[in-house]
């Protein structure tokens, strides 16, 4: 499996996988491409498109199976090879983030926090410490951290941003309104929520006030 | 200007808004499409071609007018016309989402919260009263809300949809990895933490450890 799965892929085969977690949860063994297609509001042929990406066929009348499949999914996202990443701004989203335990069935491992506050450094959240920001070059090797979760307010991001890459960050999830501005060597991924929100209401139809 | 916009293109406008906010700040008056490209880390011609589906062409030599460029994107994603939501959940993610000041000039209007813990019902964030969960049905018509933004806990995440289903919400920004089952006349828009993540990390290169 080397295809190359586009970004909308992706995010449906995460969808999927949801599905799967529940149907698993309620020890139901098979699953339809049009009950996963219903649940989503989405067209069936597309779910069988997408499942056929992963070589995958289901059985005639009964459907997948749904713990096979649900293993499909893991390997093709690479749910079992760990990601660590480390949150920089221990605010509410930071700590909402901390404590969102689905990231690590995908592979997705929070180390520690990072915030400026002394008030905050420290602390635990979720079993993770928060750390004083002015640590963090010396503790991104220890932590193994080469991703950042970049969670502080608007009008420090750059700033921390700059930081961050002085300290050896080389991608950066950045969930602040703010485009940074980073050297080539850096990746940046914006969570862009206000994006998201766009596409949701210009192209989906909701209707203003 | 009635074109379709690509979700793609939506987000991407969206980071242009972005940049040329930070420009206005820093009163200047002109921006080009490789300084755009380059902040983003993507292709000049990427940029030439989105700005041209509205209609606009830079000056030669000097570029975009960062004013004009502005108020052009914010009349194609309808910053104007306001949209009114209310957050279910007051935990950690619905909290940072509450204080999100950036959503209002994105036209998001957050009305309310509301949340089943006696301790937080009364309170507020950000001016915004935390309401008692049961009131909801009662007050979706005084806050004119259809949209709800979904932040509580993936085990009551069914159970609350179904409870916003029938308290009238038409449209649901799901932050929880939780596929929602609701009827056909309801949208769900699912963030998707993960799927996002995934994209990041299966596509564009991130190592594991």
């Amino acid at each position: 499996m080397n295809k190359i799965l586009t970004d909308k892929v992706i995010n449906r085969l995460t969808l999927y996988h949801s599905i799967l977690s529940d149907y698993i949860e309620k020890e139901i063994e098979y699953i339809s491409s049009p009950q996963i297609a219903d649940l989503l509001h989405i067209d069936n042929t597309q779910v069988r498109k997408d499942i056929a990406l992963l070589n995958y066929r289901g059985k005639c009348k009964v459907g997948y199976k749904v713990k096979e499949l649900k293993l499909l999914l893991e390997d093709t996202l690479k749910f079992k090879s760990v990601k660590t990443a480390i949150i920089v701004g221990a605010g509410n989203l930071g700590m909402a983030l901390a404590k969102y335990d689905n990231f690590e069935a995908y592979g997705f491992k929070i180390s520690a926090l990072f915030d400026n506050n002394p008030e905050k450094t420290g602390t635990e959240v979720n079993g993770k410490k928060v750390f004083d920001i002015k640590e963090l070059a010396n503790l991104t090797e220890k932590f193994n951290a080469r991703i950042a979760i970049l969670t502080v307010p608007r009008k420090y991001a750059q700033e921390v941003s700059n930081f961050l890459v002085d300290s050896g960050i080389k991608y950066i999830w950045n969930f602040t309104p703010c485009v940074l501005n980073v050297p080539n060597d850096v990746q940046v991924w914006n969570e862009n929520l206000i994006g998201n929100f766009l596409q949701f209401t210009v192209n989906h139809g909701v209707d203003s006030d």
